[in-house]
């Protein structure tokens, strides 16, 4: 190979890919700010007042590196789920524990077996380790466990990625039948069980697998209910031992000092936390109305999303986000086909749902 | 090989190792904070106020993703070296950056150089990846371009480490022998620079590398000199092309919003510096004194914090650090001979600097 730098073959090899562009990007190539930032799933309902007062006391100790054992608030969340302090491992948001994840079981040689539209990043990180990716579609909108366990099966992967409730759509799988599945992934493989959306589902959705089982890790994150994704603060829970290996690769003091001490109060308001969920049922409700009131329809979400199906295809979807975005308001859609045919709108405050209800009335006027 | 876990080979041979311990560690097993925290090179001068003001404004706006680009940030510091945006990349501190720039050169049958005793974290991000590490010695307590020239030659090696100035020992290079050091590597390797001082260092060691040459990356920080230790900003500066192949596998959303605007604001900032910079210079001239009054040397320091030669062994400056501990002072040594017969204690203001010339009088007189 001709390179031009003395970077490994693995890398050189690689596509210049980036998994999201932000809305900043496009915000600079408008010229200007969106009036409705709606589409990363980011709560505009914001973090707990406490967390914001623990934040801006945190601002002047911020000469301080962070504990980079994460002591505190893993302690907080483990008491939080019941589990040991073992069983928690702390990272830069979700994104910077998959990308871990992926550096202790993916090399080139090794597969991984996901779903057609399901989490970017994800798959971002696999092919930065040198992974193969296959990939099962979803079966009615939803990610589909038996297609990935045959998968996983026929491509003899490592990982095998499932979200739930599930990105882009908002579907979810009730804990019963997680739990099937999660006992039937042999012990060859490892199970990346992403419940960023937990928060906002059903009860019965939540999982209640055994840590000390040996292949299985959750992804839980204070992006989405606690509204603080711009600190970055996920966490992995897992067998302790497994959770070990991830002080292998991660970058030990890479959490910043403010965020920690935002996530442990965030994770000690309920209250908070408790008015976010009905706020984020009440949008949900509201977006399903706007749906309906625009002859579109919604998917049924467990999360603080509504995929709206805008009838068409992906072209259609692709010029109703692009319109909307020339209305000032952000939301993305799905990357894959069928679930392209959906724009992925975020619960928010009634302000900024009327003027997403005002701009989808006018784009769809203009478009149809 | 007998795993309990399907983790790559590489990994399940990785010690589990930790570059360090947070002082947060020995004061949960001591049961009480140190009362001098000038032992991991922070800034107890703090931050600009800016940036405190800016982190503050920040907090209540944490609910929104950072930019993944980091383009205003990115656009200032291109700015403030007199570079290209594309020649800058912002990443989660230097240490984030490094396991960066090892995930793109390093992999099992490559081969890395360094110094004994230099920067840690370099080596377990360089494990991590599964290069093969060499060492040469220091030279009179400097990093040593020519053996290390030499030993990355002898090895075919395709990242040389230099920091300049040096951790632990905080002695440096003037600008001219560096950038004879850095046109000497030829374009098979890299020179990994890193700069996370320089902004203490004297007149005359501030480099001009010309940004257009592919096999230099320098890398900088806000932890030091911008006292911002806990926010986790670093950034590295290179050739376009080669700062570009980080975007293959960095965390693009792995920047903490706040972290970003308080870097903005104390780059801003150069009075707030300037100040710090004088009270860096008459904090390394007191500790120069105490070491003094105590019997000992000084090595004479172009960073934030000044190694003390307790004038013995690595075993007698082990038992200094360690009663140091126990009178509440908390300072690290080098790891290594024979630089490890010091101590290294950070710059900080008198009354932090008070404490510990109390306690190393106390500490010597009972272990002499």
């Amino acid at each position: 190979m001709n390179k031009r730098y003395p970077v490994t073959d693995l890398i050189a090899e690689l596509p210049a890919s980036v998994p999201f562009v932000g809305p900043e990007a496009a915000e600079r190539a408008m010229g200007r700010k969106f009036a409705a930032r709606i589409g990363a799933n980011e709560s505009a309902f914001g973090p707990s007042p406490a967390a914001i007062a623990a934040m801006e006391k945190a601002a002047s100790e911020i000469w301080m590196y962070a504990d980079p054992e994460n002591h505190d608030l893993r302690a907080a969340i483990a008491a939080h789920h019941g589990v040991a302090m073992e069983n928690v491992v702390v990272g830069e948001g979700i994104d910077g524990l998959l990308g871990y994840t992926c550096r202790l079981f993916v090399e080139p040689g090794r597969h991984v077996v996901t779903t057609v539209g399901a989490y970017p990043t994800f798959n971002f990180h696999v092919a930065a380790s040198g992974g193969a990716l296959h990939f099962v579609p979803m079966n009615e909108d939803r990610e589909d466990p038996q297609r990935l366990l045959d998968e996983a099966e026929r491509r003899d992967a490592v990982l095998i990625f499932f979200s739930n409730p599930n990105n882009p759509m908002g579907t979810c799988w009730p804990a019963d039948q997680v739990r099937e599945f999660a006992q039937a992934v042999p012990e060859n493989r490892v199970l990346v069980l992403d419940e960023a959306y937990i928060d906002f589902a059903p009860p019965g959705t939540e999982l209640g697998i055994d840590p000390a089982r040996p292949n299985v890790l959750r992804y839980r994150t204070f992006s989405k209910a606690y509204g603080m994704a711009g600190a970055r603060v996920g966490y992995c829970i897992g067998e302790a031992g497994l959770i070990a290996q991830m002080e292998k690769v991660r970058n030990h003091f890479g959490m910043n000092r403010a965020a920690q001490e935002g996530a442990l109060a965030a994770l000690g308001d309920r209250d908070h936390l408790r008015d976010v969920y009905a706020k984020v049922a009440s949008a949900r409700d509201r977006l399903d109305a706007i749906a309906e009131g625009a002859g579109l329809s919604a998917v049924a979400s467990a999360t603080n999303f509504v995929a709206i199906d805008c009838g068409r295809d992906a072209s259609f979807a692709r010029q109703v986000v692009a319109a909307l975005a020339e209305e000032g308001v952000f939301v993305r859609m799905p990357i894959a086909e069928p679930q392209a045919r959906c724009i992925r709108v975020t619960a928010a405050p009634d302000a900024l749902l009327d003027r997403f209800e005002e701009a989808l009335r006018k784009v769809l006027a203009r478009l149809r």
